[in-house]
């Protein structure tokens, strides 16, 4: 490795960003940037090859705009324990992909528990009743007279990154198959304490139970506080409708929490006293700990980071040289505040750039220069957010939950670099 | 109008958004906001008219999420300057269906001066060359390997809202028609910065020429300090590789200034120590002034603003009571301040509330609650940027530009209400 030790921040290679933006040319010269050796460009050779394209008019545009065929094998895929034939589905994801905060819409993770319903939105409707002083019903006219607020926020499914939680061995999957199931959009919605307080809620009343229009009638309990902070009813995703697989014509957005508690295909709010411990939430979204005992309602979505860039199968294109690390930190409870990286499987770290604005419960992204000297070697990222929560690291996580638990896996993740320039997903 | 006057912030409706928010239950029912007459839910009438898709399982999802069939109208539309059957096409963007300030990438308007080309990524080329010490050419994994910033910028077409700065009369036209050529996005790409500081920019190099690989070479010439400062090498937006009417597989990108200037499809940076003057800057890109002058390279696109719901050709669907007047604001030479609003054609102003965050070169969005009285209006926005730059009146616009002169028209827009609630364009 040639970068200086001035510019070094932890071993393995990691850089200090500033130090590395600031010394410009000569550095870049020293640390083998890519198409340095471009030499002379040869404009007459050139003029004799041009491409097609640029010797004919082009083609026409479309009304609604759509990716180039070239990028086509950028998409979702479904889980493999969730056939296409299924009404239950999942969908990742390709986060190895995704640069920035926004994930585009027709790229948002999905689980769908029961298909997905065709549903009319002049004929949908949502009621408000249980233990509130004026029951009410709600068409989508009179909905969207109300204010609208917008944010930008992550999603998260509570069982993204279940293999590393239960598979002894790691598996080599890559960060769609292991990470795909997070994603981020601009939701823009109705706050649901305007309806809420239409409604009149009653002194008893503690809990919502929220119930979908799908054919199974998807149902979650949910703390009334939670609705009366920052939940909304969501109705637009990244500036246009919300699509069919995120609960159109609308569904519940709670911030931070689990993806399955965002009920989709909204239909109905029940105020009550007590949670309805219905099937979605009794089952496949309760915790087992290590000792047998159940944690219920665990809603958060804890502080979590993935490095995407590099990441599992991927191969560095170079033997050595200069990479940018890259990759994606997020709290269901509020801002990220810091992010490490190490380059040496955790034996030292370097806080990684952390780019603005730092959103709450929002996808973050961090990026640190690194300097590969071409030895095998792993890479590893641990987030902390505003509150001081610490990712944990596999082990710690693992002696908390029983050993077939598999939601809210939120540990370190770790990506073994071979010397051919591979990436795997590792256990360290 | 029954709000009374603690929650009034300017006159013709204009409420006081903190006194709104705050009054609760009592003023919802003061103000009439829809569905107040629900009435008890008939659970057991409802249960007999269950929808087919609250009965059946669901349908599959997709590897690529579109949206749903009953949003379908929602889609860009041509200029009725330019048929589909031109080279040169303008498509306008929904502005009046949008909601936050990302525009789903389907939806972002484009402007074509030579048709879309088809590139195949794998045989394009970047050159930078000219007044460099080392003339580089990149191909698409060389630069993917370069650091990659992210921000959400408003990206706007110099001729957005041409109507209104030549029309006589005011034309009734929608916000689309009107306002579709601006959208706003996540855009990543390379710091420019980073190429210019590799190829060793020579002392003499005061301007660049940016020249793409459509069939046309559409090619403008761009100060070098602007492409120190903020440019980037786009080759994302809103979390994928951009699309074809955006330039794929790269466009430059200029923060705040004219759309035309964000060259698509860049295949070449040539390095001058003046302008080139191509047609694509020297025709329809320079500004006539009204003693004749010429504003040559007239980049930024200046503080601006608009209301969308309601705009024009809408119609408010009651007579009078609640509505959420909302809108976008934006200023190419940073972040926007505030946004005025008049309900009564320009007599009383309130402020509105900004979005949070605000972010430079960025669409704001501005909301504020409004109570219609039923009685024929004029609404306004007048946005102001953290520079102190104001929208001028329409009038002090045309005073400034030859009468048919039509780029960077940034005057106050207003929407007028008719006693049966149609909103329509309108000069005051």
């Amino acid at each position: 490795m040639k970068a200086n030790s001035l510019i070094q921040a932890a071993r393995g290679g990691l850089l200090n960003r500033r130090a590395f933006l600031l010394s410009g040319l000569s550095l870049s010269s020293a640390i083998s940037l890519p198409a340095l050796a471009g030499g002379k460009v040869g404009m007459d050779k050139l003029a004799d090859n041009l491409p097609d394209w640029m010797k004919m008019p082009g083609g026409s545009d479309i009304e609604y705009g759509l990716p180039t065929k070239y990028e086509q094998h950028i998409k979702r895929e479904l889980a493999p324990s969730t056939p296409e034939t299924s009404l239950f589905s999942i969908w990742h994801s390709p986060i190895q992909n995704q640069r920035g905060v926004i994930t585009p819409s027709g790229l948002h993770f999905s689980v769908n528990h029961n298909g997905l319903p065709d549903i009319d939105p002049s004929k949908h409707q949502l009621i408000i009743h249980g233990l509130v002083d004026k029951p009410l019903k709600f068409d989508m006219e009179s909905l969207l007279r109300y204010p609208i607020v917008s944010n930008i926020h992550f999603l998260e499914c509570a069982g993204n990154t279940a293999p590393n939680a239960v598979s002894l061995t790691a598996l080599d999957q890559n960060a769609q198959e292991l990470f795909g199931q997070i994603s981020g959009s601009e939701w823009s919605g109705i706050p649901l304490k305007y309806l809420l307080m239409e409604a009149g809620v009653k002194p008893s009343a503690k809990w919502v139970i929220a119930e979908g229009a799908d054919g199974g009638s998807h149902s979650r309990s949910i703390p009334l506080d939670k609705l009366l902070d920052d939940a909304i009813i969501a109705l637009y995703q990244n500036g246009e409708r919300i699509r069919p697989s995120q609960g159109y014509p609308m569904r519940l957005f709670v911030p931070g929490w689990e993806g399955n508690a965002n009920v989709k295909w909204l239909h109905r709010l029940e105020v009550t006293d007590k949670p309805a411990f219905t099937k979605d939430e009794s089952g496949l979204y309760s915790d087992i700990l290590a000792d047998g005992r159940i944690e219920r309602f665990s809603f958060h979505m804890d502080v979590k980071s993935v490095i995407t860039h590099p990441s599992g199968q991927q191969v560095l294109p170079e033997k050595k040289g200069f990479y940018e690390i890259s990759g994606l930190a997020w709290s269901g409870y509020g801002k990220i505040k810091q992010v490490e990286v190490s380059a040496d499987a955790g034996k030292t770290w370097a806080k990684a750039h952390i780019a603005h604005p730092v959103l709450s419960k929002s996808l973050t992204r961090f990026t640190i220069p690194w300097q590969w000297n071409g030895s095998s070697t792993t890479l590893l990222s641990r987030a902390t957010d505003e509150h001081g929560r610490v990712q944990p690291t596999r082990n710690a996580w693992r002696d908390k939950y029983a050993s077939y638990s598999f939601n809210h896996y939120n540990a370190v993740q770790a990506w073994h670099i071979s010397n051919d320039g591979r990436v795997e997903n590792t256990y360290v």
